[in-house]
């Protein structure tokens, strides 16, 4: 019996003896964070599953894997059909197909630690539909036969420092009593770790690429509050950082400290909060306050000590990706490299900077065919050699402790076919168009996602995910609440309106199924800018990231006069900024790259 | 006592005998439409206020007139200051008012065939907060103190012919009755004037500008009908082309006809349903299944005939357009015409044509200051002379029995200023963005607006109105599902994917307070294309209006070569669908207008 079929076993196993029909097992954790640490990956352990995005249920007689549309290939190379089936998101919803199979008055078991409330609600009432029950279980059974699951992480936490975040603590939660006290409200419990680590100036080691550290914090009316942290990851430093405005727990004791506000109004976030704190409260007398966590917005809207380091660790990083794409340039077309020793080499020039804290996500190195997958992750079985004819990827970016990078390049091995550099020449006319908008305050990502898109329409073309993303001050590589989307997107991004101090990426692409991949991204500030003559204020995008685009990709004969000076007023900004800090034959090569393009 | 304020007085006197503390009078008739006939104008004879959106409350001590941003000016115009509040909406929403202004335990009065469902619900939440009570009359109290109310409209019913229709009637009763099947139900009560014309193929002229008789229809899921219509309306020919399958009422017979569907599911759209049918399929024990009217896009989607009549209605629409441009082009600068001379005389030329039935809207005929107001309405009182130094626009349409027109065009009264040419030339380059957009199926007009606005954007400027709207096919000139507009855009428009066979109108605009109003407004039909080597069937738009916009308002160092390259292949289009509609002196003017602009 395989590894996985083993584990499969075992846990039919221990629902027999938890007296459950069958059990949901999300790929989330307590705080419902995009990633989660290795401790939380209970998922990909029972399945074998490596996507980042997916749900298994678990029958007596029958088992399924929930994925969307992204990892249609992948679930069916990684985990076996013979004791999966496969079924796709959103067509079928887990709810929908529980319904469907689990037996007449079936008990299903959840870890009500690892669901939204109105998840439950959704399965709850389709299981009732079938006089089946969904049940909470007090400890999840899957962790009871993983016999070697890694423990969460001990890394200490550390301090933020207020030159980097441009505002000390003190005043952010003086503004969650303002806030608090506006919606007449007694306490806010954060579960969201960047919404936490934002509030409290403070990061941690404990999810993969991401600096938090798994924590909860109550926020009081007066502004102090109650941080739920393991002890041992606590330094003296970070003790004398919170103060004594910062009460200290164990993080154990947050489910019981959950009991204490009967009578009291508590908000809290629907979208981050596990149906456990929501049944805690309750259960506690708690009158529930259901809000968007108010962090978010403070969070996403930069101060100006942010912006200035996010500028520097811009250049920084440009510098080091530059430096690798004229290695690429160079040791691509030779055939020795493949995708895995191409990201290390990457990932080295950022080291050599030498305050590299960590990547900002796990690189994609994709050549050919492996391009053309957005969310591509290589590994040492599917690493594959880079060779001549292709376009290569790479989507990478630095957690620096003044700013959160995120960049993708593409570059031809050898020479691109005229059809790539078409399709490359529309991605760069798409990304122009969005950088170079300006537009009125209230105005929302979806308005603007055309713009990315429109040339590549005109050929019946388009690229199936988003044009941006918010990104972090040394945080999330993904932060919300705004998003550059079609109005489709889930989760109300795109209908988020867009304000000064918003750092965005700007990465529209197209893929050719089976060939190439190509994204160019660079990430945006939004800017006040003040029109003379104009009728009202305006925002528009500054462009932060600076690295060359591969001028051999461009036909420039598709390019307008306007989109051509774009080009080469970037080309000569990246020169500029990134120039001083590279050595002789990289700076010589820079220089070339960025040349004036003509027609 | 002025004729308003012994009107306001009578009405105040007939609530205190109907034993009622207040009544609302909104400005609507009994289907929800959007222009309604003169006997229920009761807004406008209580108040003087004569723009096509308002509500007023009417209470013992004080009275409110609830206006949009559009009317901020023209209800202090019209409406005596002395009797009545003005109250703009959105800000402030009548059922807010009235809560804060309806006395404790107060009887606010409406007329339940006036208002939404969903907006007596609002509407009595919100009184119940303050322990008063929306209490439905029997007869309207405005009715019985306007002794010289106009009797509704005896207007005969036509025959709209399948040649024009492209479907025959029993053929969409067919379509609605295989709708009726899959939701399961048994009847569907249609209420929109439009959606009964279009269904049964028929006409009428009870409303303004607008070829719909007051009737209601009940489809069975048989795909028979009951249509309830006054008797004298109907002669022999209609009475032939309804048929055997369509029973006929008088339209006094609606309201007991809903009390016969005790245990049958009944659809209708809470949209364009007033409050007392719900109350009357309710209290007859029917079962309500409240769905979108199946109309709306089945009409929306114009047929191949309906297509080739509005390309017909176009020629003849734009050579009538194209003669007035002319006339006004030598008239204008001679200081003897007005507003109101101007709209006559272009009426005239479409009359000319000796089939036009009726303007498609009253004529927006406004010089200088005038054209900043979007929706200006000239009036005797307020007739403008039309000056050196102006400019002239003018939105106009007309209603022939093979299409619904809307145009409008600007034209310079002697020579334009730098800024003007300047605000047209970016108006014309959204107009171009749009009219040039290419998208995927399941895009929205709200993803495609910000083409239309980014010229005007980047340099500070905006209009506040939407885009685009739909059109009927002799029919409303104002029609749903779909509009281009900023996502805010209220009602959903914005939200409903565009579909091939839709004609939606384009005119972005800009409007400069106190100076001048610019709009330039084609229709366009959305049509598939193919695209060789694209990844995906795409939606683009055809311009269905030929009309000459005006040379001497455009910059051409403004424009794109590609943009310059659409204008002149438009005008040449203009030229060779029209000119041969017109004679001599026209035709030479018009090959002037549309010969090449060049830089």
């Amino acid at each position: 019996m395989s590894t996985h079929a083993a584990r499969l076993a075992a846990l039919r196993d221990q629902l027999s003896r938890d007296r459950l029909d069958g059990f949901v097992v999300p790929l989330t954790d307590e705080h419902m964070s995009e990633y989660v640490g290795a401790y939380a990956q209970r998922l990909a352990w029972l399945t074998g599953f490596q996507g980042s995005a997916g749900t298994a249920v678990v029958l007596p007689a029958e088992a399924a894997i929930f994925t969307d549309g992204r990892y249609t290939i992948q679930v069916r190379q990684q985990v076996s059909a013979h004791d999966w089936q496969f079924v796709g998101v959103p067509e079928t919803t887990v709810s929908g197909w529980l319904a469907e199979h689990a037996g007449e008055g079936a008990r299903i078991g959840y870890d009500p630690w690892l669901h939204t409330a109105a998840w439950v609600a959704e399965a709850g009432a389709a299981l009732a539909a079938r006089r089946a029950t969904l049940v909470p279980v007090d400890t999840n059974p899957v962790d009871a036969v993983w016999p070697d699951r890694p423990a969460p992480s001990d890394a200490k936490l550390t301090v933020q420092d207020t030159a980097h975040a441009g505002r000390n603590a003190a005043d952010k939660r003086a503004e969650i009593a303002d806030w608090l006290a506006a919606e007449q409200a007694d306490a806010l419990v954060l579960t969201a770790l960047d919404s936490i680590a934002w509030l409290l100036n403070i990061r941690g080691g404990d999810v993969a690429h991401t600096p938090v550290a798994l924590a909860y914090a109550i926020v009081a009316a007066d502004g102090t509050a109650d941080l739920f942290v393991a002890s041992d990851k606590l330094t003296d430093a970070v003790r004398q950082h919170l103060g004594n405005a910062v009460r200290l727990h164990d993080r154990a004791a947050f489910a019981e400290a959950l009991g204490g506000y009967a009578g009291k109004r508590v908000a809290l976030d629907p979208a981050f909060s596990v149906a456990a704190i929501g049944q805690a409260l309750a259960a506690g007398g708690a009158e529930l306050v259901l809000r968007r966590d108010p962090v978010l917005l403070a969070k996403a809207c930069k101060t100006p000590a942010e912006i200035a380091g996010h500028r520097a660790a811009s250049v920084r990083d440009g510098a080091a990706l530059s430096r690798f794409l004229h290695w690429i340039a160079t040791e691509g077309p030779k055939g020795t490299q493949t995708e895995l020793s191409a990201a290390a080499k990457l990932e080295s020039f950022r080291r050599e900077s030498g305050v590299l804290l960590d990547l900002s996500f796990d690189t994609i190195s994709a050549t050919g065919p492996n391009g053309a997958l957005p969310h591509y992750h290589v590994t040492p079985e599917g690493d594959t050699r880079i060779e001549l004819g292709q376009l290569y990827l790479v989507d990478s970016g630095g957690q620096y402790a003044d700013g959160t990078t995120d960049v993708t390049r593409v570059v031809p091995i050898g020479a691109p076919t005229p059809e790539m550099r078409d399709r490359f020449t529309r991605v760069l006319k798409g990304h122009i168009a969005l950088a170079t908008a300006v537009f009125p305050q209230g105005t929302t990502g979806a308005q603007l996602d055309a713009f990315a898109r429109r040339p590549l329409w005109e050929v019946g073309l388009d690229f199936a995910h988003g044009t941006g993303h918010g990104v972090g001050a040394y945080l999330s590589v993904h932060e919300g609440p705004a998003r550059i989307a079609k109005p489709s997107y889930p989760g109300g991004g795109p209908q988020e309106p867009l304000r000064a101090g918003m750092i965005l990426s700007n990465e529209p692409g197209y893929y050719k199924a089976g060939e190439y991949g190509i994204r160019i991204e660079n990430l945006l500030l939004v800017v006040e800018r003040e029109i003379p003559g104009g009728d009202m204020p305006v925002l528009a995008f500054e462009t932060l990231t600076f690295s060359p685009i591969d001028r051999d990709l461009i036909d420039p004969a598709l390019l307008t006069d306007d989109e051509l000076s774009w080009l080469n007023a970037y080309h000569a900004r990246v020169t500029e900024k990134i120039g001083a800090e590279l050595g002789g034959e990289d700076k010589a090569w820079l220089s070339a790259r960025c040349s004036p393009v003509v027609r």
